[in-house]
């Protein structure tokens, strides 16, 4: 076993602090991770306040992150994709069965054993499994990604989960080319898709409440912006879309939304409000459209997705934070100030 | 013009009693139908009670009925697919303006120019049209089906809604032969969806509040029923479901079928519940299901769906009545007191 320094919280009402945890040896299967940079997504926040305790109650103390980069420091005997000294990436899942319908099929994500990052049952080590807020991480080859070498390797980091979560739903809709596809959000998930959409040849138009981010969405990529309170210029939109990415995790209406769709027309969430969405049958039924969801998505597509992003120049738009400045990203974070994704850099926890 | 009988509503709280109404001439493209028999479907009834009034309020008098079936009595210089003596049947579009997007990809039924069966501006003689409670129609030949010659008459008329209501998502949904297909209520649109899911080789299950229909959903071709009150059965089902057809209209809970369903499970809603349905997005998100609308189809998918029944010899089940029985039937139909759709006797208007 190996102690490593981490940042973990405590309980529920606790700041995220200094620590030290244990890593497992290399098994034969394992790689040995340092770890560059670690992105913060909604989820950490979710998790270490323990705001998801009805599903997912949390466990402390509590090592958050799941967008993690970083380099191969040591390979198992039985490693045969990974050699020290490559850079590599770690999402949201470091196991699962390998064996159920779900992992042959690639949707690890949804494997009944599958363990997440962090504040999952750590079957090596009991307790729970410690994420990216730390120096390093031993992970089971089979859950390593292959990191483009050409991407600035800070705005890799939220391409391991906001990445993935908005690339998976944009690529399994169909050939969006030339289609006109709506992102609902500008924030670490829908810039993002944003990204996609437009990489993928969409005509891109952002759903925002609020006109100072229009903008930095056409920059971005977005072809234009529907200011959303704006009826008018909801009204003049309505029924053309082909898809809409909904990324918005509070309440709001989706019906609105359904509006905006053509025939055929579909909206798929990535983000989860707590409270049911209130869906009229009549905004589906007129129009035969469709709401969907899409959780993360599998290995296979994920190496997909970092290799898309190599060829198309993509990353992250980043606020690169030393790990000290942790909790007052948070704040930020919750005030949606920020532009649009932390990513943490680790070299910071070394001087701890 | 031609006085024609038919049964109309006077008002909103008025029964359905006998009247005339005019007909107009056949014009160059018309086909004039003696209609032999109507189905009752339910939004003859929301619609002769005006409980649509916010988005279809009702002028009167109304006379209902969008599942007609009858034989050619004349046609117009410049029709060309029918004669008089063929067996033809009207659903519920009339009219389009046949040549927008909507028109020119065969869903007529969301073309903005759509003329319904009933309760449609007339731009022939004025007013609303005049649906199939009545001796004759004269309809475009555009919008006139071809009924197979080997079906029960009485049993085909609930065909032009019921039937392509199910039909079509079942179609669109993909191939189902081999999935395991749901069917939410067992009444006049759920038991045509038991039908069409069995004989596209489905393994098709009914959900069903009532243990009394159990035998006769087997009958009719499922394989099992649930009784979606039993939480023991339901949860020996959950996540098994490819496909699942919802034709409740009545407030339900949706998410309890997002729970029957698999990965990449879609639930399709066919019946309009006039509040909004409460969908948890997790339950869309974990096993990225999805839900979708359909609204019966367009005049191509009826015919082949006309087509399928005379293949496969499938009609409704009906209960025949004379059309004197009009106002006991609504009542008896909001009881689901039926098995499964009543069809007037077209020629019990003759003797009145």
């Amino acid at each position: 076993m190996n102690t490593t320094k981490a940042y973990s919280a405590a309980s529920a009402t606790s700041p995220l602090s200094l620590d030290t945890i244990q890593r497992r040896d290399t098994t034969e299967r394992d790689v040995r991770i340092e770890i560059l940079y670690c992105g913060i997504c909604h989820s950490d926040l979710h998790t270490v306040r323990n705001e998801w305790s009805s599903v997912m109650p949390t466990t402390y103390p509590c090592v958050p992150g799941h967008e993690i980069v970083g380099r191969v420091t040591k390979v198992g005997a039985g490693v045969t994709r990974f050699k020290p000294g490559e850079l590599v990436g770690v999402g949201c899942l470091v196991d699962s069965d390998q064996s159920c319908p779900h992992c042959r099929a690639n949707v690890e994500q949804f494997c009944s054993e599958a363990v997440f990052t962090y504040n999952s049952p750590d079957k090596h080590l009991g307790g729970v499994t410690y994420g990216g807020y730390s120096e390093n991480i031993v992970v089971d080859e089979q859950f390593v990604l292959r990191v483009p070498a050409n991407l600035d390797l800070a705005g890799v980091a939220p391409l391991l989960c906001a990445g993935i979560t908005t690339y998976s739903p944009i690529r399994r809709w169909g050939d969006i080319k030339g289609k006109k596809v709506g992102v609902v959000g500008l924030g670490g998930l829908g810039h993002m898709g944003v990204k996609f959409a437009r990489a993928f040849g969409a005509q891109v138009v952002v759903f925002t409440t609020s006109p100072g981010k229009k903008e930095d969405a056409l920059r971005l990529g977005a072809h234009e912006v529907i200011i959303s309170t704006n009826a008018e210029e909801m009204k003049k939109h309505a029924g053309s879309f082909d898809f809409i990415l909904d990324t918005i995790a509070a309440e709001h209406d989706i019906n609105a939304y359904l509006g905006m769709l053509g025939l055929d027309g579909n909206i798929t969430l990535v983000g989860a409000p707590e409270k049911p969405l209130a869906v009229s049958a009549f905004a589906l039924l007129f129009g035969r459209k469709s709401i969907s969801g899409s959780l993360i998505g599998g290995i296979q597509e994920t190496q997909e997705m970092l290799d898309f992003c190599g060829k198309h120049n993509i990353t992250a738009d980043v606020e690169i934070i030393p790990i000290q400045q942790v909790n007052e990203a948070y704040a930020r974070m919750v005030k949606s100030d920020v532009k649009y994704r932390f990513s943490i850099d680790m070299a910071s926890l070394k001087s701890e």
